[in-house]
């Protein structure tokens, strides 16, 4: 490899290691407990090295929260109403072992302190939760008189609630199974018949 | 009045601005941020005024977290889906001016410091929830073969979460509107049709 891609590469996983480090420690302190020091500390590199690559804790929490649907992949390649079950299955089964996605379910209610106005996860997960109920109406999965932003609001605000209520109640360990709840729940009010149409993850199997 | 009478009047007065200035605290500083001291300051009693009442920080915000069902009265003499329908309009268009909501909101994830095992606000509430529903499928209001217990969990969740979120976007005032939103949703669920046989607050009047 040549010196400049050497240089490059390092620097990539200087950057990953903070962003790693900055999850870890906005996951155990929130927003206003963490320090840029004690990120710099947490991923073993100077405050200079985190400085070079985010300007502030804000833009380290905004990466991390602007972040959350891509640290998100089902390994399921599905589509529609079963893309919208599964990634919220995804993220419910990885939230207790993944910092990422803790620190955005941390950095939930802290938002106001460093997001952009009219910027938030909430607004992202409804976005990613509409499409794919778009995509479940146009292929007739669900029923064209649906509420498609409405529904995608209330699962993102049942999610979350569920994520709160399980880490209380749980550690977060039954919250795989209190998303399956949430989609069974709401089938009647999709339109989805009683057996579901063969809709895999929400307990009926 | 008879001294001790007196005497009592004013203790259970005070007691009572222990509790509203522990709420205050607690709404703007969280659990962990909150301290009897900053409490006893805020209520204009000395330590050992709030220690009369309360013997820690743990026993004012499990007073306070307990309590939220008994803060939340709707004026309207209903019942069953629309008594449900009514305590959750209620505590979304009093939270932003209620202390006591506040503080309960504010406090729900740090509820594993200070409650007793088992015991937490998300539970009080789906108690709540699912008598109303009760009462609601007992009266045929709502179809029986509606499983109650987690409709009325997932109310919780989609009210706590709607809570945070517009908390985020607009200072709880758009929280009303959610929660309408959320019962609007579930209306197919409950088998309750689509003239919504008369309830009222769903945002369709």
């Amino acid at each position: 490899m040549a010196p400049r891609v050497v240089k490059q590469a390092r620097a990539e996983r200087t950057r990953a290691a903070v962003m790693q480090a900055a999850a870890e420690v906005f996951a155990e302190n929130g927003f206003s407990g963490a320090s840029v020091m004690k990120i710099a500390d947490r991923a073993g590199v100077t405050l200079g090295g985190v400085y070079f690559h985010f300007r502030s804790k804000e833009e380290l929490a905004r990466a991390i929260v602007a972040g959350q649907p891509d640290f998100v992949v089902p390994t399921e390649t599905s589509r529609g109403l079963q893309r919208a079950i599964d990634t919220t299955r995804t993220w419910a089964g990885q939230l207790a072992e993944n910092p990422m996605l803790r620190a955005g379910a941390r950095l939930v209610w802290e938002q106001d302190r460093f997001m952009p106005a009219g910027e938030n996860s909430h607004q992202q997960w409804t976005t990613v939760m509409a499409e794919d109920l778009q995509a479940a109406v146009d292929s007739g999965e669900v029923k064209p008189e649906v509420d498609i932003e409405s529904i995608a609001r209330m699962i993102v605000n049942a999610c979350t609630g569920a994520q709160m209520h399980s880490y209380v109640e749980t550690g977060h360990e039954d919250l795989v199974e209190r998303v399956e709840e949430i989609w069974r729940c709401l089938m009647p009010a999709l339109g989805v018949s009683d057996q579901c149409n063969g809709v895999k993850g929400i307990g009926r199997e």
